[in-house]
């Protein structure tokens, strides 16, 4: 029997998708799905289903599957995150060789994955923590990879990886070896964070308009901004959405307004604030998904408000340049998180090539993204470009516009709001942060420094006679 | 020899304050510091500084300090937070005996201090995990102390803890069991979580005055408020802070602007985002301090803003109300997130008598804290009080204001807007998050629920034919 070339474990949706991207692709390739309840014929059905793939082996045997793979192994493993993936690494462990090839494409979380890569290396096995973003279709037709782990073993599936991920403008795969041990997970949870900011920006864009537009028109400007440099891939599927009908009525108007999540962007804000990085667009994002949830309290108290409607409508070429203000805000906080890791952890991440894995196959591609290619080349911070800077300072006026619209009308405006404070305060020499300093020394003898002095001195003032 | 009726581990400037705060209430002490470096004599200098006190006894033995307590012993760690606390525990273990008590009186997070308590038990040893707030001088002459742990443990060294807290207005100890395992840690956490916004608003209330008042006026405006419903001993201390004069120049003014931190705040902020709770104050709070850090770099990007400085002043009016306004917000942010955790722990916390605790002795301390003992009796939530319910919906008005006018002058308002945009999202019967549920189930198949449905189905749409 002829070896396979690759492995995946785990015929979850994601995993069926990227198996058959891989077999389309003409590699020859094993997988394994445990069997347990409920789950006994899913190898056997996703055989059957796409029986014309003649390079596709199916197994409910781990250690079968792995003997069909061969050697250095390339194993992929696309299953829930968390302990799940602890056990089957166990069960792999005495079935596989020196040099064998782990990739956890599943959104495990970075710090796990330092772990792991650890805990494997002992055994000489190599572990590659593997973001993989797209969704259901990117994974069949082309997600964005985001590999961590050693250039060893990132020469061993770049064949591969590289060959079933999406391309960029230029043709070249979005695959690219991110850096060592946790370095792919992490990029993965700041691109959810990044996303989280995206979609919510997007979401508070719509409240603004919809005081006096329908869905319908509000998909016009979505669809109109989509062809300049705003446009984006979720700005699209939103005007999409917007034109979706089900019978008469607009889908968008039957659903409910409280928002899920399943942890990674709460991911991004925890490390944030683990690192001492002010992402707060990110994290704004979060916590309006969390508002939201409040439905039936929400709906409560707003029968206590008796607040006019104005019926104004908002000026859409000041939002229009308040919206791109705000993202490029979200992507300067996101990558200078990446920035931020990547000299904590000593990973020499490279911000323009994670920017050009991200134009395509992933949620958060955008006109933006493609342009962050050449600005975060230059200069690894959207600030310090020329060209960002401007636009950022012409467009404050825009921006405030903005938000005074939403004072105005009663229109919670976390994230936009963010991203004018954010802005304000990087570009404002002297801060109210020396009352802070001198609170913390008057009731706890924090101490401070001065500005009459060199930085690295600290004083402490006897602020009374106690 | 006559046993001591109680131990201290730990002579830092908290373990001394807490030592002379005990033995100056007539409790016969026994203190413990270890030998290291610089602190050979640490011991020996605390008993001879306070050698007019009779009833301190130091070592520098852990076993004979262990022996020198009567049993069960009560013994007060006063140590760094982490692996510091895990040792002496691990140093005191043998020499412990069934029934005993550690009670660790540092800033540890809540989530060790479970653990800690876990495995204790095991060894019938009571752990106490134990907030205490005040500083220095409030440990000195009175903290208020938040005990967790067992009843049974918090009957036997309630008359010491009782006696050296602080006294709230009737005359009552501010200290009181909180709950099990690490309910006394959490809530010293949204202690500090609830101070670093408080502190913020001042800095922020600070920076809109100043654009037209002097220190000294601003000083007086907060004496002023001092007198009312706003009074805070944060406020107060501001107050001190902004009429002390070096030379002829105000300290504040000499003050670096950038904001220390020393990870409490954004433990509060981590746990929020762990819990699904939207606590938007504290943590703009610490990205705020963060943001401050940047010094260097704020300079040099303020040089390129050219954005001509309006000399206008703020009403100070609306800024009082807006001011209070915010502070409500950030009592029932914090509050809620305490609430929400007792359910998920099931500590069963009483809201009012934590507010109680608080009204003394502690950072947070307030004629607003006050109030929210009878508030919080009836209610456990400040929407659902009439007479808050309705200051903060006629308050609207002047926040917006308060907010415009920082929009105008260009001053970062990063908490204040999480304020106003807090609540207004919690008050705002339909949200945009339609718009994300929408968006996550054409990307990604996450599903949505309908208003036209009873809540519990959830849907996914075929958004586009793939």
């Amino acid at each position: 029997m002829n070896k396979s070339e690759f492995g995946v474990i785990g015929l979850g949706v994601m995993g069926k998708s990227i198996s058959l991207n891989i077999a389309e692709k003409g590699f020859s390739i094993s997988v394994y799905n445990r069997i347990s309840d409920g789950e006994e014929s899913i190898v056997s059905d996703f055989l059957s289903d796409n029986n014309f793939f003649k390079n596709i082996t199916g197994f409910a045997n781990l250690e079968s599957f792995v003997a069909s793979v061969e050697r250095p192994r390339k194993i992929l493993i696309m299953i829930k995150s968390g302990l799940a993936v602890d056990s089957i690494i166990e069960q792999l462990i005495p079935n596989l060789s020196e040099g064998d090839i782990i990739i956890d494409g599943g959104n495990s979380h970075f710090n796990d994955t330092q772990k792991r890569t650890n805990y494997l290396k002992n055994k000489n096995i190599h572990f590659v923590g593997c973001g993989i973003s797209g969704g259901e279709e990117g994974a069949r037709k082309g997600p964005s990879i985001m590999p961590g782990g050693t250039v060893e073993a990132y020469k061993e599936i770049a064949p591969i990886l590289e060959k079933i991920a999406a391309k960029d403008s230029q043709g070249k795969p979005c695959c690219s070896h991110i850096g060592n041990d946790g370095a792919g997970h992490f990029i993965k949870m700041v691109h959810n964070g990044i996303e989280y900011a995206e979609m919510q920006l997007i979401a508070e864009v719509y409240s603004l308009l919809h005081t006096s537009l329908s869905n319908k028109e509000i998909a016009k400007i979505f669809e109109n901004w989509n062809l300049g440099n705003e446009s984006s891939y979720l700005l699209e599927i939103t005007a999409k959405i917007l034109r979706k009908q089900e019978g008469k009525n607009d889908l968008i108007d039957i659903i409910l307004d409280k928002a899920g999540n399943k942890g990674t962007g709460s991911w991004s804000s925890k490390t944030a604030l683990e690192l001492g990085f002010p992402n707060t667009m990110m994290t704004s994002s979060v916590f309006d998904r969390y508002i939201s949830s409040f439905k039936e309290r929400r709906v409560e108290l707003a029968q206590k408000i008796n607040r006019k409607n104005t019926n104004e409508s908002v000026n859409i070429e000041q939002l229009k340049k308040g919206y791109q203000f705000a993202r490029i805000i979200n992507h300067q906080q996101g990558f200078g998180l990446i920035k931020e890791a990547s000299n904590f952890y000593n990973w020499d991440l490279n911000l323009s090539e994670i920017a050009r894995i991200w134009t395509n196959g992933c949620i958060i591609r955008s006109k933006f993204m493609e342009d962050s290619i050449s600005i975060l080349k230059e200069n690894e911070d959207y600030f310090e470009d020329q060209n960002n800077f401007n636009y950022l300072n012409s467009s404050e006026a825009s921006i405030i516009k903005v938000l005074q619209f939403g004072l105005q009308n009663r229109i919670s405006l976390n994230t936009l709001s963010a991203s004018y404070n954010y802005w304000v305060g990087m570009t404002t020499k002297k801060l109210p942060a020396n009352i802070i300093q001198a609170q913390r020394d008057f009731f706890g003898a924090h101490t401070y420094q001065r500005i009459d002095t060199d930085n690295s001195s600290f004083f402490h003032t006897k602020w009374q006679e106690l």
